[in-house]
């Protein structure tokens, strides 16, 4: 990697495209692409030892994590992706096989969403960043304000298998964890990994859905931008939230409490989405509530209600907070081996 | 900065607009910006100990000349920047202040400019890092590939001063350089803090010029891309590199040659550009060559042809070379304070 020239015609070659939209790609100034219509725009980072660390997956696995997670942005507007950008972070004596991974991931996230990367950046720094911006389409773009009073509100999947495989990740409990848990704990581990952008779901949504976001920083908080954006309240029923008892055990045995972690966990990757009551599902989708009349969220458990505060991920929370869940964010964790000794 | 839903208000706030393209701006999972014809898109990325350090500018011009260089790849394509997205990555304790002044001077540059910041992103990471992505349209997008032998050769303005004002900054040279030099380096200190992106220039060139590039990593290594791109060979000169005899003096006192500086320093922000020989030019330029069949890059002294390398600044580079204005790149210098100790 001591030629930036070559690099940029390894980038050239790797993200090579034939999409006849795309009339410039890698190699000029900046990238021209025939667009016509409303521009869907969404930008992404993803931080080494904020976001990730580099134990918990290879890094192709971390490139095409942090493409999905962008395109996810694109996904909750209904709309279909049509290029990215890619500007990369990258520490001194980063290998060549290591960049190898890295652009392989990111080939593999560009094939799967049929979006074509048309240009770039890369810089030295301090650790690995990966920036993911996303351009798509839309016809009818679906925003977070449209939530209406008699909604039901649905989700895609699971809305903290993620999280609780991030939980395992960071205590590296597939080691530790009841030889009966060990394989749960590796598929949340492995779900966290993986997460896929849902995109065919979001164009689906387009004029049947009122509302939709895509949940990141946990379902508390990103429902409680829903109900703010759009005036209504959200009824969550606890007996809805999409876990099984397999999250449950594992969860208990992290000592964690699941439904916490369903409502709480970050970066589910999954939509959350608000329909009229007699429309019909284009998909198979997890009814989880209903919007009523007020403002905020409650949950609903065992006939009684309760009402949540916006909790979940903050990706810039200060350390005050101590909840499990929410400190399984890793900005909040100590600072890797890595970085030990380097704070201020 | 203790919480992500006013942060978000906040940048709201700052970069408020109202441009009627802009649909949905900041607030929702994506922009929503109308747009048609050829959508041109750059992402450029300023990372702290990399491009800057803090001592070298006030917060808020650093943002502002992020969003500047960004903005340039739009110009060099004969392009309007139609809007912006950021992505910063910022260290923990960053002070409310501290991202007081980087949102002032990100505005500043959006409405310098006219491009909305239509979206955004913020993380914690070890240091401070600026990912600016620019949507532009053109009508005729300008590209590297269309030098024709019997051009003219021009560049917008000075192509090493800014370098030279790098090298004023690492050397903390303006305390001890001799004090009839001082005003000299200050104001190259100052052109390095303050490149203004070529928008005017760049679409007054729509049409007319056969080629344009823009200034960010040395004339030498840019104008390499230009003719391999275009297939010719260009000739310099290099009486009509433009410095003056203060830039001679400050590079001499220096130790630094001022014909390598004008020809390999980096970050110039100008645009490089090739026009037919018999068209006017829309707006003073400085004619520093002519395009010639063959390959390569020759600069002409004293009636003597030298061919000259692709050198320059490289973001990647290793840190074997060790000319002097090479080694300018911040990255290749040793580590702050701030990070003294902490390499593996």
């Amino acid at each position: 990697m001591n030629d930036e020239h070559a690099l940029v015609e390894r980038l050239r070659a790797r993200f090579a495209t034939d999409d006849p939209a795309v009339r410039v790609g890698i190699g000029d100034d900046a990238a021209v692409v025939r667009f016509s219509g409303d521009a869907v725009l969404t930008v992404d980072v993803s931080v080494e030892d904020v976001h990730f660390r580099r134990a918990f997956a290879p890094l192709d696995v971390i490139a095409e994590r942090a493409f999905h997670a962008a395109a996810s942005d694109i996904a909750a507007m209904a709309a279909r992706p049509t290029c990215a950008l890619i500007s990369l972070v990258l520490p001194e004596g980063f290998a060549e096989d290591e960049l190898d991974a890295l652009l392989r991931g990111l080939a593999r996230a560009s094939s799967a969403l049929g979006t074509p990367i048309v240009g770039g950046n890369t810089s030295r720094g301090p650790s690995i960043a990966i920036s993911t911006t996303v351009m798509g389409t839309a016809t009818a773009p679906l925003l977070r304000s449209g939530a209406r009073v008699g909604d039901r509100l649905y989700v895609t999947g699971a809305t903290g298998d993620r999280a609780l495989g991030l939980e395992v990740l960071l205590r590296d409990a597939t080691a530790t964890i009841a030889p009966e848990l060990r394989e749960a704990a590796s598929a949340f581990a492995n779900a966290w990994r993986t997460p896929r952008a849902r995109i065919a779901e979001g164009l689906a949504l387009s004029g049947i859905a009122t509302s939709a976001i895509d949940l990141s920083d946990g379902l508390a908080k990103d429902l409680h931008r829903v109900v703010e954006a759009s005036g209504v309240r959200a009824r969550v029923f606890a007996d809805a939230l999409p876990f099984g008892p397999s999250f449950d055990a594992s969860a208990h045995a992290l000592g964690l409490d699941a439904t916490t972690i369903a409502l709480e966990g970050g970066e589910a990757y999954e939509l959350l989405f608000t329909m009229p009551a007699d429309a019909t599902l284009p998909f198979a989708a997890i009814a989880i509530g209903e919007i009523v009349a007020g403002a905020g969220v409650v949950v609903v458990e065992g006939g009684v209600e309760r009402v949540i505060g916006p909790r979940g991920f903050d990706h810039l929370r200060s350390t005050s907070g101590s909840k499990p869940v929410q400190s399984s964010h890793l900005a909040d964790l100590p600072t890797s081996k890595r970085r030990k000794g380097c704070r201020d």
